[in-house]
């Protein structure tokens, strides 16, 4: 974990980094706006250049109106450099899919190098459509001669099994191993990345992270919005390829995993292989899936609209926007402990965590047999907490549940969080792969999501109804309480709250 | 622990509490306060009559010039209810050692019974010097004919084993086991009465509270004032009697003890007595004594005196004002852990705390070894927090120190946490022994503590010397870091200051 | 379990025995030939005499014919001894309720005494309809003017709590709890005396001696035969109050509690107690009862009658000669860990043994989920085996079970293993309690076990019948394995059978 | 470590061994008699021949000669069919380092083909010297074109970590990992095979096998013989690289690894190669050298001859012919347990086993502190014994030594235990990499090594002499308690010996 082992010094060298899909929304949202805080906090190498690729024919203007709403600034020395920042921006057109436009490509990068090393990173912001085509002239025609040359990928990483592995047999073909750099955002995460801390840097924690004292994990990731307009796009995929499939079987992996050899990338990812290769293809009977309708007495229009009123999705569609799914994960440690993941849209709240829930005490003498937690909250507002009992304070002698907390907001007010692309394209530059997903590990979640996810399209399955706003199916509630989880009525506030 | 398991509800009954010793300064300072706040929380029963027995001949306006003072209020309400115990309070005066005057007291005592069972509590608030007469008397002379006999006894319980053994054999002859209330006031505290809870109610610190995972264990009780005017009486009792073969020991023995099988006051204790059994008599190596001197640059003029410029002290008085002492539990949750103790007059600061310091994570792979820590702040400032380190939040990736913290005054603003003399008087009132001290634990702490102190008696070892508001003498750090207790610098503050 | 801390080694002193009940079945076969053993192997004081008390008129050479073809001689040296021990034997005659009589008890025993310090030992080898009367005539007339007086009691203690608890209310007036020896001869078998040493002078078991590893322990005593004779007496107390109350859970006790303080009989005796304290009373369904019939196909004739085909045996018995029961620890080390007893006669063999089966290895890599059981035999052939697997020997790769093996017989061939009763007369006589029964633990034991005797006698809970020589009722075989025993096809083996 | 997970069953297809270096030692004592023992015990497949290579021309006569008092029989039957097994031998001479005799080899293979897929395994038993030559050739012109080309090779693999990977980087290029078999014959023992099915087919070890628990892990081999003659060839490897970097350090890590996800070869390996990986460069102080010197006093004329009075061995050899070294696995589960391993020649036994020495009891109660144990006996007379401690049997109540035993010979004595070498050939033909040495684990071990055997070779460190036929330095013997194992005098017997 520690990205800093490897560091890019040498700034003698020269990066260019091409970002493929320049004009597109990812590009325009997330890449930039991301390219642009590593430079204002001086995160990117001293002599990086950006250079845009895309189809649309854009003048400098055009990129400067596009991108400069989306840059941040904090007073007038930022502005500044945002100027400088878009000035320097570059771009040319070309084609996906033709040799030509790759060659002019090469000859443009070629162009702008002044050192003798000049490494390149391909950041590939494009629909999969695409991915095949570009790759291969990348690998054709653009391979740095001097330095090193990667490819910065995005999901989706096929649909199931088959088709990431003939995706996969492609790229492997094109580029090693260690040039791909797959990017799950959720691993560029704060917390995501504090959790392999907070596992091994503790001794406290260590004797109790097992299947004799952990009574299930629960893995959380709502959205209280539904598919925004974006329906059309999701319905091709669903909330399991959507989130469930990478983003939260990453976290799972991350919190179960043996402690590697060191913090280098493979010893990581070699763990984190591991963990998956125990865990079963999922079950039916281990999942709830649902669909969420439009509720009447909603107060916003979105939340009276259902899922497949919006336009684009199918009346027909049996898309689920909702999950809830158990994973076993068959080895020493967690053998009998329920991992459940529950993520979905327009839900009734807005939050993702991780939850390690703690078994009861055994021959509980106070009689209160609420558990511990150990709660990591990712967003908003991160914080980890563990809910603990203590002698409710005073005459009584009852004890009470309360927490030992650990707020971002209330402790490091100042210290700014990078966001998770920022994070991740820097380690990208830097060559430490081990936030971003190794071949192997996708294989693994394909084998674990296909089964079901080949049910579901072939409608086998149909989710159940649930309302916007409402908690999801309330099927979902029963299989958590089956496999485990006890909820305790608690409320976490963040101190500040407590102390205003 | 559950101090309400047996309430004293029988509202019918009649309770007498009689303070022998009701003109001394304990009574007016802390007794009476304490019985004051019972009676304003309504915490006693319902029928409670206090009467005062000493030798001075006071008036009723005396005893209401002596206590109104010490008695808070808040508000009018307060106030009336105040007049109304001030007005309630009886006395009648006689000797200790005189059969005639215990008559007389109870032919008073019996003079106030109205009830068909009227229960008498005695609180002993008198010197040593008049115990056994005194507990003579009240046996003979003053038992309940119906209802119960309790006596509140405080420290000095002797001076050494058989001083101890001596006087509980007087006792035992007089009285039954349990009736005897044996006060150390440091079991009334509120985190001291948390521990339990802490340990048995809680499921996450278990696995790890053992030597497997425990380095050491601090117990630390410093005041950064001296004898202030006290000298006299302390320079017979010396620290070590003061506040570590009680206090702190029993602190120690409600850390280190194994789970009971209820939370019955005699299990517990039989679990207390198991750890002190376990535990061999203290050697001089084991410790570091230390005695204070003025320091010259000391701001205030307390601070310029040493212990032996304080009237009533001799000038080669060899009594120490400062220990730290390191205890071997040799069972199989602690062998190999060092408990140290370090307690002290005239020091850097005033606070009371317990420290679990974890082991260092083996094979770390993040390069800081800063280790978890428990800690228990006792006073002031009543506060749990977890020290754990997590991926220093922001760009970097190195691990930080920090920690998950419960803050009494931050959590609990509102929350009234009473005085440690009025829990325990409530406590004896209702019968429930758990956090008062049994006869065989007593003897095995004087068992621990009696040999140095006959070499301290006897002037075999000789308290090195400190400046007044230091730390202590160096040599009691040395002695610390011998037994596996690391330093990290690292301050904890209260949320409420940071989210100010 | 050291018996020999306290060694009984002042010579000088006297020791007289006196059996009470002399000419009674249980003073011929097991009292005094375990004194003559005791004597011929010399552990008697070396001024030790013995004497007789009955109501028959018995002559020396009564006694003599009486017991010599019990005692046991091993070639002319020992005829030589046995013939003076006989010689030795005293005898006088009286009633069992009346002063008269005891006070001649006592008079001759004063005029045996010749020592300054003169021990006397009652051994009390009575009915209990005659033990109130004899003890309190014990303790009036006959107690030791110097030396200690000790009563060895045994079993039935009372037949319910209630009446065990009158019994005791009787006998703690007469005597104190440390002059009582209730014998439990179980106690004093080698293999229950081993299982603290087993378990706690070895490092390598008790890591695994938990819920977290076993699956349950199973405790079993089979009979092969019937009630022989004896059905009349048998039928007032059952197979539960003859076995299970007392011997198995003894064993239970000792198999199950937390290590103690120090092998001192009253830290060992604490420990176990606090083990019965955690069990709750027994409820019918986790038992199952039963009661022979005869076999038809029954080779001997015994075999082809039933429990209430015996003369005494009322035909409507509701009496249990079978019995499987569940009882669940509620403490942390054993909570969810069911601990089985088994107990019956008329059963398919006969041996006695204490199986700790631990759980299935948790993700097995092997395919064979054959468990782990650590064997105790207690009786016939004494052993200590640990059944495990390892790689089939040769080419395969395959697991297989085998064991680990410590068979008595032929690892300690020549060595003499003392009977359960010399041995326990030996430790009374020594002072060593530790392996007697002490009042608090007979309370709970009968406090377990009340609810369901009662239901019994109340003809509540019918007995299924089984078969002579059957493994007893099918639905006992239903109750085991529904409690997580796992049953695996494995015979045992003396390592000398294999080695002939 | 199943072996048979995946059987060699189209026995439709044809295998041909071809041995290279038929005409040498290794093939002539181990190669054929292994190759016979397989076909002698129907574990090669059906259609298998076997081709000998070697530069000597030898007539099938001349073979037959050679190998057939090496292949042994057990009566009338086993005859005939090694009579039929000498016969199909086959045999052809050629150069190793010319391509024109590989072609006539192959070709020679492709005479003896016959099905449609022929498999081809080459038994390189041949002289580092020309390793290279002979890979080379075999790649270029011996691969098959069906069925799969594997080549088995035997120690030295390098001198060094420069030569190996030297060696490493030649034999990659020309095959595939999976297709190269590195023996090292220790990996086809019984009783190393059983590591992984002691330690992961049990549940009752693991809780215990970690450093809370185990001392120290002692690994040993000695042999009571010089050089025997082969001084010469010794000299330049010494026993480091003998025994100790190979056979040793594979035990080692079977000891230690964690619980592979399967059995799997690579899964295996993965485990074993991390534990390497933890192991820091073995430095001087945690080693003792030494050199066997002749023993004046002995009986064989063998014994009284030293290391250097060996023909072929200089009078200044610096080589060791005995080491123990410490190593320091620094992990979660070793940090802490000293690894020691101790091998010589002429030395006081014949011995190679593995034993793990459990920490001592923590307080213990019993007053005897002598280890718990797990020994495996790998040779002679395989085992497994677990020393525990007993309460002695009889009337003692002293604990005393003893152990629960599986001696091979008693239990399995008509179980035939086959060669490691026939084993391994046979794991080979089934295309079970398991028990041979991957490459990345040499490349650890000769890290592990290098440093040490460069200042061997450089002479800076210098063996300490010792007798023949004594236990070695007495150095060695201080280093061993020094890091924590704790002699007891045990002298464990087989079964059969007390039995007799």
């Amino acid at each position: 974990l520690n990205l800093c082992r490897n560091p890019f010094t040498k700034l003698q060298e020269q990066l260019i980094i091409t970002v493929l899909g320049a004009s597109g929304d990812l590009a325009k949202k997330l890449v930039y706006p991301a390219l642009w805080d590593a430079y204002r906090f001086d995160s990117l190498p001293e002599d990086t250049r950006i250079l845009g690729y895309a189809r649309s024919k854009l003048s400098h203007e055009d990129l400067v109106e596009r991108f400069k709403p989306q840059l941040k600034v904090n007073g007038d020395d930022d502005e500044k450099k945002r100027d400088s920042f878009l000035e320097s921006l570059d771009y040319i057109h070309g084609q996906y899919d033709e040799a030509k436009s790759f060659k002019k490509l090469n000859e443009h990068i070629e162009s702008m190098s002044q050192a003798k090393t000049v490494n390149r990173m391909f950041y590939i912001a494009l629909p999969p459509s695409v991915y095949k085509d570009v790759t291969e002239q990348l690998s054709n025609h653009c391979q740095a001669k001097s330095g090193f040359t990667r490819v910065v990928v995005e999901k989706p990483f096929g649909k199931d099994l088959e088709s990431y592995q003939d995706l996969n047999a492609h790229m492997s073909n094109l580029f090693a191993e260690d040039q791909i750099y797959r990017i799950d955002h959720y691993l560029g995460k704060e917390m995501v990345q504090n959790l392999l801390a907070l596992r091994f840097a503790n001794r406290v924690f260590e004797p109790s992270w097992n299947r004799h004292h952990v009574a299930c994990v629960m893995l959380t990731m709502k959205e209280d919005f539904g598919t925004q307009g974006r329906g059309g796009y999701f319905d091709e995929f669903g909330i399991i390829r959507d989130v469930m499939q990478n983003h939260l079987l990453q976290m799972l992996t991350l919190c179960a995993m043996e402690k590697p050899v060191s913090t280098g990338p493979d010893d990581i990812r070699d763990e984190k292989t591991k963990v998956l290769r125990c865990i079963k293809p999922l079950k039916i009977e281990d999942t709830v899936l649902g669909q969420f309708v439009g509720n009447p007495e909603g107060e916003s229009e979105e939340s009276r609209k259902g899922y497949t009123d919006e336009e684009d999705v199918p009346n027909d569609s049996n898309t689920p926007t909702f999950a809830t799914a158990v994973f076993h994960i068959e080895n020493d440690r967690w053998e009998g402990v329920p991992f459940i993941i529950r993520c979905g849209k327009a839900l009734n709240e807005k939050k993702a965590e991780l939850r390690v829930q703690f078994r009861s005490v055994p021959a509980d003498i106070f009689g209160n047999s609420t558990r511990n937690e150990l709660v990591l909250r990712v967003q908003p507002d991160e914080a980890i907490y563990l809910k603990v009992l203590v002698k409710e304070p005073g005459a009584s002698s009852e004890v009470a549940q309360t927490d030992l907390d650990l707020s971002y907001k209330c402790r490091f007010g100042e210290q700014r969080i990078p966001s998770a692309y920022e994070r991740l394209i820097v380690s990208a530059i830097k060559g430490n792969s081990a936030n971003f997903v190794r071949s192997d590990e996708l294989e693994q979640a394909w084998r674990i999501f296909t089964p079901i996810l080949h049910d579901i399209d072939a409608g086998k399955v149909k989710p159940k109804t649930y309302k916007f706003g409402s908690r999801g199916p309330s099927e979902a509630d029963d299989l958590v309480k089956k496999h485990n989880f006890s909820y305790a009525a608690y409320e976490w506030s963040q101190c500040h709250d407590q102390c205003k």
